[in-house]
C-alpha cells in the first residue's frame, strides 16, 4: 500500500504499460534489509552515515533510506545532485573531483548543505571566483587507488589548498575524503582490512593535523568492500558505501556479503536451448547486464542464474553460470536435464556481477509485486506512453 | 537546415535544455558516408541490404539509410521493431530468436514484413497457434559462433522446422539466417575471410538444397567485420550489418576500417590531472562507455583519446590509451607536456572500443552542429523538461 502510494507519487516518468525488455527484479525486503543494517553498523560505530545514492539512482530508494534516519547522501554527478535535491535531500556531497565546465549547475544548486570534492589549487581558485553559492570542500585524497586526488603526502600542496579555500569566504575546508577502489580487486576480507587500516591511517593522521585550526575537520571514506566487511572503522568519521544497498556477485566473491543480500536479478526469457553444447541462450545482453565480469574457477562470468525460493536465491547448479555476452543475447551453461525441463519463454533469474552498472542500464526496478520504481535514468519508452 | 528540421520533428522527447553529461558527438558526415559505402557495396554485390538498427537506434539516422534508398532493416527486439514501425518502415526483420513470452507484442506489430529467428521446431508450434499475423521465418542456423540456432548440419532437425512452418498459413520460411559474431574475435581480415567462406559454403549449400521447393529461399548474414571487409560476399543473398554506422576500436583494430571512418566520439571534461602518474582522470566511466575492452600491446584498452582535425580523428600520442574505467571515472595515460598544457574541464574526445554499447548508454547523439539526435533510449532529463 505504502510502496503503491509512493509509486504513484513518485514515479516522474509515467510508465503506463508495462514494459516487456527483461526486467531488472527487487526484493525490497533484502534492500531495506541491507539499508537499515549499515545504519545500525555506522550508528555503533558513531560514525556519520552518507550512504552513496549513484547505485540505486531512485528517489523511492532514497526515501527507505530517510525512512530509516539518514539524512546526507553521496551522489556521482551534479545532474544526479539536482534529481536527489528535487526530493528535498538537503545534504549532498558530490562525491566526484569538481568539472568546472558545468559551474552553472553547480550554481544553481538549491540545496542547504553541498559538498565538493577538490583535487587542485587550480580548481579552488576556479571556485572562489565562479561558485556563486556555499559549499564545504573535500580534499579528494589519493592514499593507494590511484585513481584522483591528492596524494595523501603531499603536505605542501595540501596546505596550499586549505590555504587556498581559506581566501573565499563562501568555501569551508570540511576535511579528506578517499575511496578504496582497489578493495574491490583483492582475495578477501583480510586483505581488505589491511587497506582498510593502512589507508584510512594516513587520512587520520591528516585530520589530527588540522583539527586544531579546523575543529569540524572530518575523514569520509566509503566503499562497499570495506563498509560491508569490516566490523570497526576505527576514527573514521563519515562512510560513503553505496554498493551495499543492492549488493552484487563481486561483494559475494569477496565474501562481505550472502548470496541472500543481493536484492536485484535480472529476470530474462529462454529464447534458445541447445542440449548438445549445454546452454540456453536468454534475452538479456550487455545492454542490461553491463560487460563487468568476474573470475570463477578459472572463467569469466557475467551472472548467476539462481531460482528464488521462499528462503531467497538458490543457485540453479554449482556451475551453472552466464558465460557469454552479445547485445542482446546471452548465454548460461546448464546441464542437459535442466534445459530438457525448461520451455521456451520461461524465465530464468539472474544474480549480476555489478549491481550498480546494471541498474544504471536497465533504468528502473521491478518489485515482486508488479509495481515499477523509477530512478533518475528512467526512460520513457515511446511505444507505450 | 535538413537536420535541424528532421531533429525538432523526429526528437520524440525534447530535451529542452542541453543535457551535460558527457556527450557523445557524431560526425554526420563520416556517418552517411559509411552507409553509402556499404549501399554500394551490397549492390555491386547484388545482395540484399538489411542494416541492423541496433547500433544506432535512431529514428533520423534510420531516415539516412532511407534517403540511401534502403527500404528493409534489421532491429534486435520486439520492442525495437516497435519504435521503427512507428516511423514508417514495412519490412522489419527481428534479428534475435523469437521471445515466445511476448507474443502479444509481436501480434500488435503492422508492419507490412516481419520476419523472424527461430531455432527449434516447439517455436514453430508456439507461433503457428499463438501469431495471429503473417510472420517470415528465418531458420537461425549456427555455422561455427555456437551462439544460437540450428547446428547446420542438424539435416533431421532443420527439415522438421521447415516441414512444421507448412502446417501453417500464415508462416512462410524465408531462409537460412546466421551471423558470425567470432569474427569480431580474430586477428585480421585474412582470419576473417576465412570464417565467412567456409561458414556462408553451409548456408549456400542448405540453401541450395531447399531453393526448389521454396525458390524465394535466401541466406541472410550479417557482421560488420565480414561485410566491411570482404569485397566479395559470393553467393549470399541478403547482409544484415550494424556497426558499420559508426564502427569503433573494435573494427579498427581488425582493420576493416580506419579511424577516420569511427563517426561518434566521446566528449568528457577533465576532472583531475596527475603529472606523477601521468594520468587524466575525466567524468567519463562504465556507464558512459561500456566496460567493453580491447587488448593493445598487452594492456586493457577502453578507448583512445583524439583531437579533432580538419581532416578526421589524431591520436594525442601513440600511447595514450583509457586504461581504467569506474562509474563515473575515467583514467587517461598520457605525458607530462601533454597534461602541463590541459586545464580543468576542458574536453577530451575518446573513441569507443564499442560503439553500439557506448551509444546505447548514452541514449542519444550531438552533431558537431550542436544538435541532439535522439534514440530508442532517450531520456527526458527529469531537471530539465
Amino acid at each position: 500500500k505504502t510502496l503503491h502510494t509512493c509509486w504513484l507519487t513518485f514515479n516522474f516518468v509515467s510508465l503506463k504499460k508495462a514494459r516487456t525488455m527483461p526486467d531488472l527484479l527487487i526484493n525490497t525486503d533484502v534492500c531495506k534489509n541491507n539499508i537499515k543494517r549499515m545504519v545500525e553498523k555506522a550508528r555503533k560505530n558513531e560514525v556519520q552515515f552518507r550512504p552513496h545514492f549513484k547505485t540505486h539512482q531512485s528517489v523511492l530508494i532514497g526515501k527507505w533510506f530517510r525512512d530509516a534516519g539518514v539524512d546526507k547522501i553521496a551522489v556521482s554527478s551534479v545532474e544526479m545532485a539536482r534529481y536527489f535535491q528535487s526530493d528535498d535531500w538537503e545534504d549532498i556531497c558530490i562525491a566526484i573531483p569538481v568539472d568546472v565546465s558545468k559551474l552553472s549547475i553547480y550554481n544553481a544548486l538549491t540545496v542547504s548543505v553541498l559538498g565538493l570534492f577538490v583535487e587542485s589549487f587550480e580548481v579552488i581558485e576556479l571556485l572562489g571566483e565562479n561558485l556563486t553559492r556555499v559549499a564545504d570542500i573535500y580534499i579528494k585524497t589519493d592514499t593507494g587507488y590511484h585513481r584522483s586526488g591528492v596524494e595523501y603526502s603531499d603536505d605542501k600542496l595540501i596546505h596550499e589548498i586549505i590555504a587556498g579555500i581559506e581566501r573565499y569566504p563562501h568555501l569551508h575546508f570540511k576535511g579528506f575524503a578517499s575511496h578504496f577502489g582497489h578493495t574491490y580487486h583483492v582475495d578477501g576480507i583480510d586483505e581488505i582490512e589491511e587497506i582498510y587500516k593502512k589507508e584510512t591511517s594516513y587520512l587520520i593522521d591528516l585530520r589530527n593535523q588540522y583539527i586544531k585550526q579546523y575543529p569540524g575537520c572530518i575523514v569520509s571514506v566509503g566503499d562497499t568492500p570495506s563498509c560491508a566487511g569490516m566490523y570497526d572503522f576505527g576514527a573514521v568519521d563519515e562512510i560513503r558505501p553505496g554498493n551495499f544497498v543492492f549488493y552484487d556477485l563481486m561483494q559475494y566473491k569477496l565474501g562481505v556479503c550472502c548470496l541472500n543480500d543481493i536484492a536485484v536479478a535480472m529476470k530474462c526469457s529462454i529464447i534458445g536451448k541447445n542440449e548438445n553444447l549445454q546452454q540456453l541462450v536468454l534475452h538479456g545482453g550487455a545492454v542490461h547486464f553491463s560487460k563487468e565480469s568476474i573470475q570463477l574457477k578459472g572463467k569469466t562470468v557475467y551472472g548467476i542464474p539462481v531460482m528464488k525460493t521462499n528462503s531467497g536465491w538458490k543457485k540453479i547448479s554449482e556451475d551453472a553460470v552466464l558465460f557469454s555476452l552479445s547485445q542482446e543475447h546471452g548465454l548460461v551453461s546448464v546441464d542437459r536435464s535442466f534445459i530438457g525441463e525448461r520451455g521456451y519463454g520461461e524465465d530464468i533469474y539472474i544474480l549480476p556481477v555489478h549491481s550498480c552498472l546494471t541498474a544504471n542500464l536497465m533504468k528502473y526496478y521491478r518489485t515482486f509485486e508488479g509495481k515499477i520504481i523509477s530512478t533518475f535514468n528512467t526512460i520513457e519508452n515511446e511505444g507505450e506512453a
